[in-house]
């Protein structure tokens, strides 16, 4: 056995002889960026052995400089004695970015929630109310069981019938009774139809706790997940707070997790993981609200599918082999307890369903929260990130389709891609003739690499002003030092050495490029694909919604301009945000949510875009900046050609 | 701290000085008698203290004899020093008797179950059932989740529908289809109706599995479990296994187990034993049937109310204390492993509903396996034990009450009473000249004491010879060194010291008898006060049945000998034997009594006898043997009649 210590987390942990360093780091809880799993290909798990012996992790994907300083690639280092590892700077996860108040970009439109039109509607019925009770206390004439007396008086009183009672409301009844003379409050939970089944008393509480109604709202992300604590009573959110999934030092992505829970104990490691992660999340809301568990009614949450059946410990092995067939779309409300969160025994967590293995929870939650599936208008719904999602229709039908755009949106296949954390570049300019850069970073600190937006508009702000070319090459001609091969490679210099938190230029190569176009070029013909499969053009679409981390984020003329999204009237898109959250949030505030989604969801035409012969063929198409035919964009089109003539006259 | 070593059982536990012996005993998980709870009155818990010195221990129960030997009576002893002490034995549970093969006693006509009928009548429907499918496999132009692919299969091939699923099958359904090529076995579990919900799907199985289809059936006694293993195929009984309710330890009676479980961790600790104690029972049922876990599907169990409460961890607080207000009488359907039962986790515990604090479960159950429910005829229902319990009426109505009768039924209250397990007189008659008595003990070994059964065999059979007249007064002129007066109290030995297993006379004394009296006066009270209430006579009744383990030993005759049960054709008397049990096993034969019961309790009507003025004459009528009024008994005033006048004659 050998001991290593890691740094900066000043964590310790005995491992056998041979260990994969990065399997170490997994066991001991130390996050280190591996975007590819651990094969030795993205050559992001750099980290410094200060004292100690690695056998291996020698790779072209570190510097010659790295190599000489003691940097190795983790993934394929074994631990062969005692080790002292630093983890550098670009591989720590700060979850301080995610709860930054949210800025919405200069003329995002966005979606929210209208509360206010949910009571005028009378739709503001929670799937768990509060009923309180003054119950005539028992006597020798009147010897009703508690529950009885219990359930009379509910049926007397507040006209519920059909209502059935859960163990732990048994166990604590005869003293709950008796703690205010008979006065008590009954915890209701509804089914999602009546004729579904009969109202639950899930809890009892001694005099009278209506005021004290609240709910838990869940978007569990691959990469992050956030919770809204939520008042049941008025529908304010009172408290919100984001953390990242514990699961990344896991994998980064959904296959990846895949992967790991396929190993012995890995289904079970990654479950606990993300409850902890959850767990954490719920504790801080509690304490910033200064309310107590018994208080909590009900959690609902949204996922993608693994996401969804990692939580639920289903084994997700079927999702990522061919012909993709997940567990389950639809989930039964779970006994929080029973899945380990930190909520009282009472709480049913209720889980948005899914439509197939790629078009989770998170996409359904998403639409419901959008309100697409209430409106007339043809709407394209897009959430962007690793795997991209699409959904088109309106009130009367809809189609939706996943498609692996990869990972470059989140800053993945990137050389200095990063998530959307503190020191990313975000937004970025060019001076037209010293090209020299402006950009700013989350959090105005240093920069360590570039994220998914900021990628979008270096990339956007680069082809307008004709550093790169429409395929993506550096023109060769420019006279600057930010513009330069190395290793026969060209990149720009976005920042030197001195300027970065990571002791190392960072730059933006042609591979990173290709990388970007490879993306979009998926999203943008996944888009194409789904509206011919349907039999319309992206002239049809009314309306826009840009959900996820990076849909809004996103600088809507410089997504247009590389060609990520169609060129469409500003004016119709809306950002959503966080959709799964939203979405969890309306269906704890109201029950007719759950009842709908269930017809949402049948409504939904799930399109394999594998399946589709036209796919690749808009896809190569699309593997140009913005594309091989600009008549899709006109207006930049426009642009384009006014700034050759400019330069030509 | 002390180390105290009890003998025979060779257990060791530490104790805090000045621990009281009694409750060391407990805490080791060693029975020690105790009937009186540990309040010194009983005088049952004397224990051997071979070495070691305890701190009082002394009182007038004990002999001089067994006072100087070392004995000493644990509720009263405190520990001051490490002790090795010797339980005697008749302190020894001895659960093998309640595994005997069941003899019918002489004449008694059994009431059993119509397992033929219910096939015929096609009511032979488990509420749990299996159906075996083989599905299309997925592939790329089907790719439906898998259970979607269940469901709709469920809907095509067995018409069934309105189904839900759960989260334990959720976490196997991908790997289950995938093991024998998607041909599966689905274990249904039905709602109580159709209209109160949906059927569940609780398991999925690789294969064909509808041939293994088993249920356990559990009747949860104060003194004594059973537990049935039943083929949900055939309804055979595959084995049957009784054992001493572990709970024994804390307390003899229901009363004492609420005192226990009012005391902190109490209610905890009696839960886990009764726990531990129906696990051995599932145990012993799987090894002797050879099946394993997974092949049970369900289990059904009925108990009295505060059994029922402290099988589920529900405080009984205030089933004891006026107005004797129970927590509840319906239970929902528990998940057993969330009650520690070691079953599969998808099975679900079905409890019968109570009717009031002391007309419970087991009642019900047996109310429901008599069959009287279904009745033109009327019928009285009696359940004998501490608790008496009684039901009258038929098809159409029902009429019910408890009676407290005391221990003395059950051997409790009387010297050398004892329970109904080896070594216990059960059976007695006497030479009419010599008054030499011919006894036979349970499990035909040398006398411990006399249970029950034998106790209304010794009295009758006492009174019948004049040994004893009406007043339960020994007649003093007798030449007989078998009636005797001890320190002024008359008795009659039916074993002397030598010819006993516990070196000690055992002798039958008036106090004794008037415990009888005392015990079979409030039994025929209660029989008198509830008929008058629903207005009528024991003429008007049409049949008895007999349920609980002492109903099923006792001699007819001489039951209506003593007054213990109205005099009436022996031929209209049924033994249900274990009706709690037989109740138990039709629940998990035919879901169709799951719905029958909640009518059932819905026409049953609760007296509370204390609450009725009458129950206190006829109680003080029945004080004699068999009763003040000998027209209640024309039979025995014949035969009584005929004796003086062949002795004065």
């Amino acid at each position: 056995m050998h001991k290593i210590l890691f740094l900066p987390h000043q964590k310790e942990i005995q491992v056998k002889d041979k260990e994969v360093l990065l399997r170490a780091a997994m066991e001991a809880g130390v996050h280190i960026n591996a975007s590819c799993g651990g094969a030795g290909v993205c050559g992001k798990c750099r980290v410094l052995i200060e004292e100690g012996q690695v056998e291996g992790g020698i790779s072209e994907k570190l510097s010659k400089e790295d190599l000489e300083k003691g940097y190795r690639q983790a993934c394929l280092a074994a631990v062969v004695s005692d080790l002292v590892i630093r983890v550098p700077v670009e591989s720590a996860i700060d979850a301080e970015v995610l709860n930054l108040a949210a800025v919405p970009r200069k003329t995002a439109r966005i979606q929210e929630m209208n509360l206010d039109q949910l009571k005028e509607k009378g739709l503001f019925v929670p799937p768990v109310e509060k009923k309180y009770l003054e119950l005539i206390p028992p006597s020798a004439q009147d010897n009703l069981p508690d529950t009885t007396r219990l359930l009379s008086f509910l049926k007397l009183v507040h006209d519920e019938h059909r209502l059935e009672v859960d163990l732990s409301v048994l166990r604590k009844i005869p003293d709950v009774l008796r703690e205010q003379d008979f006065k008590v409050t009954a915890v209701l939970a509804r089914p999602v139809r009546e004729k579904d089944g009969r109202t639950r008393i899930i809890n009892v509480q001694p005099g009278d706790t209506t005021d004290h109604n609240y709910a838990i709202a869940m978007d569990i992300g691959t990469t992050t997940i956030y919770g809204q604590l939520l008042n049941l009573r008025t529908g304010d959110v009172l408290a919100q707070y984001g953390d990242f999934n514990g699961q990344i030092s896991y994998g980064e992505d959904v296959i990846s997790r895949i992967v790991y829970a396929e190993k012995p104990g890995g289904l079970e490691k990654l479950h606990q993981v993300v409850i902890e992660t959850v767990n954490k999340i719920i504790l801080r809301l509690f304490r910033h609200a200064r309310i107590d568990t018994e208080a909590v009614s009900t959690i609902t949450l949204a996922g993608n599918t693994t996401m969804t059946q990692l939580f639920l410990k289903i084994n997700p092995r079927y999702i990522r082999r061919s012909p993709y067939v997940p567990a389950s779309t639809l989930f039964p409300p779970i006994r929080a307890v029973d899945l380990g969160l930190a909520v009282g025994d009472h709480v049913t967590a209720l889980f948005y369903p899914a439509l197939s293995s790629y078009v989770g929870g998170d996409i359904v939650s998403g639409v419901m929260g959008s309100g697409m599936y209430r409106s007339e208008a043809l709407a394209l719904f897009m959430d962007i990130g690793t795997n991209a999602e699409i959904v088109i229709g309106n009130k009367d039908w809809l189609a939706c389709a996943a498609c692996s755009a990869g990972p470059a949106f989140e800053g993945g296949g990137i050389r200095f891609g990063m998530r959307a954390t503190k020191g990313a570049i975000e937004d970025f300019s060019i001076d037209p003739v010293t090209l020299e850069p402006m950009f700013i970073t989350i959090g105005n600190v240093k920069p360590k690499g570039i994220c998914g937006s900021g990628l979008i508009s270096v990339v956007a702000t680069l082809l307008e002003t004709g550093v790169i070319s429409n395929d993506g090459k550096f023109n060769r001609d420019l006279k600057t030092p930010r513009v330069r091969a190395v290793d026969g490679i060209w990149e720009y210099v976005l920042a030197f050495k001195d300027e970065t938190q990571i002791d190392r230029d960072i730059t933006l190569s042609e591979p990173d490029i290709d990388n970007l176009i490879r993306a979009k070029g998926a999203l943008f013909s996944g888009c194409m694909t789904l509206l011919e499969e349907v039999g319309l053009s992206i002239k049809d679409v009314e309306q826009i919604y840009l959900a996820g981390g990076f849909g809004s984020y996103v600088d809507l003329e410089k997504a247009m301009t590389i060609g990520l999204l169609p060129e469409t009237d500003p004016d119709k898109v809306r950002y959503v945000g966080n959709g799964s959250l939203m979405g969890a949030k309306m269906s704890a505030l109201t029950n007719r949510i759950r009842r709908d989604v269930v017809e949402v969801t049948r409504k939904m035409t799930n399109f394999e875009l594998s399946e589709t012969t036209s796919y690749m063929d808009h896809y190569i198409a699309a593997l140009f900046l913005p594309h091989t035919d600009l008549e899709h964009f006109p207006r930049l089109k426009t642009r384009l050609e006014a700034r050759k003539s400019l330069r030509t006259g």
